[in-house]
């Protein structure tokens, strides 16, 4: 058992720092905790940022097997707390145990494949291109280029992934990979789950040798810990994961700095699901089960939940609708993470009800109890007026979704058109349908990151070919992904060598390839 | 010959407003042309982005053979402009013609080049990751990842590479290979040159079938035409080559927008060059013809001119100051493109002059004559000046350098610690000397996109493995690089497919790998 302090954890110290304190909340009772946190000082922050930006000195250097090894430390003292964890995290989250201990394996697994993937070693993309001496008019020097890490990163902390999206989560797992030291700003709903992923990644610190500052860990409730940290000179790239509210400060933060940098901000989306008659007419039971599953996975509250449902009016589309929202009213509603969300849902679901082209169906209200707990809801209007209304595209963020009825086959392509930027749009269909599925498939994929056909958006796998991304406002950098191999790029930048001798490169670029990496030579792929 | 009317020309239609209107001058003469250009009015604008969206609805589905056909026409509808495109750039830029024969070469060689990235293929980084339908507890979809054409890409043209970096230069080049529509916003210092261009590539565009909005030329002199142009929903990224206060107002207004947009600037540098005790002492004077050949490549007009050079007190370090001084003051200035680069270089240099830690050797002031034209000149500063001053890292662009010489190898070192950005930094040095090279790469490396060895870094080789990026001020997104064949990644984005039929998907994802190229499959690359 790891006694808890409420501390923040600056390079392997604890830090009092911060007289406005505040304590995490049990959701399924809103009792507030006995351990006080308190709000990261400037003088903290800077601190953090300072012993980063030194540990960088060193740890961009380090080999891949070097920063694979310690990705391995860190899984395994994530797994070395144990039951601990998941009790503590379960109380500031109520998402329950089954769920928290798949998503540890999930957690725990992306470090471990982060690994894999250095000790593979290609990700560094090294090309080179030869001297040619004897060009003319000019010898052409040789150039040769890979990827190095890019400096200091700051991570927000979600609060609906306690393990994968937080701490440990992706986006440290990718920096920590590119070789770049990491301060988190832990996430207000779940602090106590924060310093034990905190004290188990100071563990794996000590033990791999690493220097202390490239781990920090910050506390704060209020915005100022955060833009204090996105502001300060040190940090060279920001991941954040959240809501498009916050991740749009961070970003107007970083962007108005004297040196700006790149943030990742993966705020969220609706997720749109287009289904066509012969799934509606098919197997429409088992569909209706399976989106009711989707919309509830972890009481809605997943920046991939299906918020958005287009299908052609039918006597069996309408008889779908009423099938899911009978389905959602039956299905018992579940804990929401805290008071903000709760307020959240409540506020967005009761302005879409306002408007008169919205019909309800189930839902709409709080339900009464201890727990922070939104009913499941179900709400339903047309194509014209979605298309009328870009307050409509707005996401419900927990257990919500909005059927949009569409005339027509045409009509609903021209809804397809009318979309903003998602993470997600998915497309169910009988195998008869595949035309209409082309043709929307290729209307849907310039506003999203990711196509799924006959599927659910819920459920990213952490596989080499994830994108997890896509066009404003789901994120800010619809070229990067925050899930999956390639997420380590946003933590890297080229760098090209002309004419270094052979000893002065990094093994990846020298010309006998002792790394054995694939490398394209000349033009060709070569290993 | 062509026939220039100083219109617009929007998706290959004239256009002809805008009433301030302007000409260019022969810098040679100051005289103005007798050929009016009008600043592009909102309604000019809008039309060709709107043109611009169109088109890609149709191009974001063309085949790599398709589009590198186009690039090729385009190719060679530049070099059908034959010896009125020299004639009329000459006169508009001073340049002469050897140097605009040769960035003739290198800009339709560099659309050539784009055009053999895209018919080799392996640019849309293929991923595929196969379904694992026994996977336990739930089976694992298939999922494939390929790069995909970003939108409408606006391009703020140089005025010093005419050809190179402006109509269809580097970022027309990428953003055209990448699939994506672009609108040019022709740099005022060369209009005719940009009309020029602008017809050629409307030919192409022609020729090829691609819809007409695939490209529009806008011309103007103030900063509103930019500024509207960034800021129009319609475009989805912007290349920008110039200054750091253009390539600043411009990154702010796209990042202010509802929906922020990458911004590609590329804003120039200091290039810091050392000079070890070997390269002084050994064949000093061939070193200063050299650098001195560096320096007034374009009269200094270049973003890679070397305009900071570190070096280690000695006799011999003096006396090479002195024979780079002597050289500078006995070659020929040159023109400058323009008033207000004239003007720049003299304000830039009049400041840096004031302050009473920097010497004055050479130069200094403007040449009288008919021609733009500012002195060759040298200055000359301590390591201590240059760390406690942070003006003496702006850019003096022209040509213009600053000697820094520190007391020792250590405090060489700590001086190099204290650089800000730059695209470039060099080392000149003997072969007894590679230890403090080493360690002098080392330290560079962190705020360089490209590091030199005994070479000098204007001349960038247009070569797969280019680096021509850096951290701020260099740019505003130091994981890009505006010259080489990864610059076409600034316009793609990835997409991902979840367990898509095969007749769905793109070819590049398809299981059989029509396209025979590159991929990762299963953790493996394989063709």
């Amino acid at each position: 058992m790891i006694e808890l302090t409420g501390k923040h954890l600056i390079a392997g110290e604890e830090n009092g720092s911060g007289s406005d304190t505040f304590t995490s909340v049990n959701p399924r009772t809103r009792q507030p905790g006995d351990l006080g946190f308190g709000e990261a000082t400037a003088a903290a922050i800077d601190a953090a940022v300072k012993a980063a930006a030194t540990a960088f000195r060193e740890t961009r250097r380090y080999s891949a097997e070097h920063l694979a090894g310690f990705l391995d430390q860190v899984a395994d003292e994530i797994e070395a707390l144990g039951n601990q964890l998941l009790d503590v995290t379960d109380q500031e989250t109520g998402l329950g145990l089954p769920r928290l201990t798949g998503e540890r394996g999930r957690t725990t697994g992306q470090l471990r494949r982060f690994g894999e993937l250095l000790r593979e070693g290609s990700y560094v993309e090294a090309i080179i291109d030869s001297a040619q001496p004897q060009r003319q008019p000019t010898p052409r020097p040789a150039i040769k280029r890979m990827l190095v890490p890019i400096g200091p990163v700051a991570v927000f902390s979600a609060s609906n992934f306690p393990f994968a999206f937080a701490v440990a989560g992706g986006d440290t797992a990718s920096a920590f990979a590119a070789g770049c030291p990491v301060v988190v700003k832990g996430n207000p709903s779940h602090p106590r789950t924060s310093e034990l992923f905190a004290r188990a990644i100071i563990k794996a610190v000590k033990r791999s040798g690493f220097p202390p500052g490239y781990f920090s860990l910050l506390q704060g409730k209020g915005t100022a810990v955060g833009q204090q940290l996105v502001t300060h000179p040190g940090i060279a790239a920001v991941g954040f994961t959240g809501s498009l509210r916050g991740g749009r400060a961070i970003y107007d933060a970083a962007a108005a700095r004297p040196e700006p940098i790149p943030v990742y901000a993966e705020m969220g989306s609706v997720n749109p699901m287009v289904l066509l008659p012969g799934a509606v007419n098919g197997q429409a039971d088992e569909l209706a089960a399976n989106l009711v599953g989707s919309l509830i996975l972890g009481s809605g509250q997943f920046c991939t939940n299906p918020g958005l449902i287009l299908l052609i009016d039918s006597v069996e589309s309408q008889n779908f609708i009423q099938r899911v929202a009978a389905r959602m009213a039956d299905a018992q509603a579940g804990v929401l993470l805290n008071a903000q969300i709760e307020e959240g849902v409540d506020q967005a679901v009761s302005k879409t009800l306002e408007k008169s082209a919205v019909t309800f169906l189930t839902g709409g209200k709080r339900v009464p109890g201890e727990a922070f707990c939104y009913a499941n809801t179900v709400m339903q209007t047309t194509s014209a007026a979605f298309r009328a209304d870009p307050d409509l595209q707005e996401e419900h963020f927990g257990p919500v979704t909005l059927f949009v009825v569409a005339e027509s086959a045409e009509d609903l392509l021209q809804t397809v058109d009318a979309l903003h930027g998602n993470l997600t749009a998915s497309v169910h269909a009988a195998s008869d349908e595949l035309e209409l599925v082309k043709a929307l498939f290729d209307r849907l994929q310039p506003n999203v990151g990711r196509l799924i056909f006959n599927g659910f958006p819920t459920g990213v796998e952490v596989v080499h070919a994830m994108q997890h991304g896509g066009p404003y406002p789901a994120t800010t950098a619809p070229w990067t992904t925050s899930v999956g191999m390639t997420a380590i790029k946003r933590f890297m930048r080229p760098v090209a060598f002309q004419d270094l001798p052979e000893e002065l490169l990094p093994p990846a670029l020298q010309d006998a390839n002792p790394l054995g990496i694939w490398r394209i030579v000349n033009d060709e792929y070569t290993r």
